[in-house]
């Protein structure tokens, strides 16, 4: 299969201004990044797209992370010392490189939105905001595969350079 | 700002198989289509990346909404008749047409993940699969914008050709 003949181009709608840039002890999950604060900066012909944003509590983001050096299919994540399929984990040395981050959005201006949650690179590249809509997005389910035994490890784990720069 | 010169290439890991090829009567959310079933065909290549899998209740998708036609920054979105700005909808037409949908896993056979929530057309191609984990991904909130009056209509709100083809 050529793989080149169905390349899909996406274009940064947005960066991620952080803290953060290297990987090295960053938060793993929006979760766990709580008190971490960070803004989102729209290009400017994007803002008329954010009309009405200001109504939402969260966010969510589609991004590209670009840290990543290596796409791999199986992978040891951060939580885990065995290895997974990279589909069954959220290790961002995924196919595509794409991140999904739930933030809570703070306050906007103009083309500035500011939240906290960041478990983000600076410079990450924003392909789409969504609002979170709990009706659309919440799922209760206990069958969450090997993280069942693993995410009491969460708020102690931070990112190494396992995976990115 | 040349647009041509940041653009990021994805690659679908897979295509979604669907009983609906036209956005018609399409649901528009996959909690309104919990009956409706699809198959997710991995490229083979991608294989080695589901170990492990099997053992979760909910996949997250990111896909590209390929049948819309035009991408807005404002839009009428289906479940309301006012305008708004699409980053605070979750309406297709959006600039990188990049979709969610919270699918259930209902059974893996090698590449194919058989899936209920199916709110794709037929060919719909997966650029990502991530586990759906609720520590991770559940937020509870009543601050949903213009869905707060709104979201009573899901149940009967189905696509219509506004947006797609």
């Amino acid at each position: 299969m050529n793989f080149a003949m169905d390349s899909i181009a996406c274009h940064p709608i947005a960066f991620v201004r952080s803290r953060f840039s290297s990987t090295q002890g960053m938060p793993i999950q929006t979760v766990a990044a709580q008190d971490e604060e960070g803004v989102i900066e729209l290009r400017p012909e994007f803002e008329p797209g954010l009309q009405g944003i200001e109504g939402f509590d969260f966010l969510i983001l589609i991004t590209r992370l670009h840290g990543v050096r290596q796409e791999s299919l199986q992978v040891t994540p951060f939580l885990d010392d065995q290895v997974h399929g990279v589909f069954a984990t959220r290790a961002p040395a995924r196919p595509n490189k794409l991140g999904l981050s739930i933030v809570k959005l703070l306050r906007r201006e103009a083309g500035k939105l500011h939240f906290s949650g960041n478990d983000m690179l600076d410079g990450t590249p924003v392909l789409d905001i969504k609002p979170y809509v709990p009706a659309f997005d919440v799922r209760q389910t206990d069958r969450v595969g090997w993280y069942a035994d693993k995410i009491r490890n969460l708020p102690n784990t931070r990112s190494d350079d396992r995976m990115g720069r």
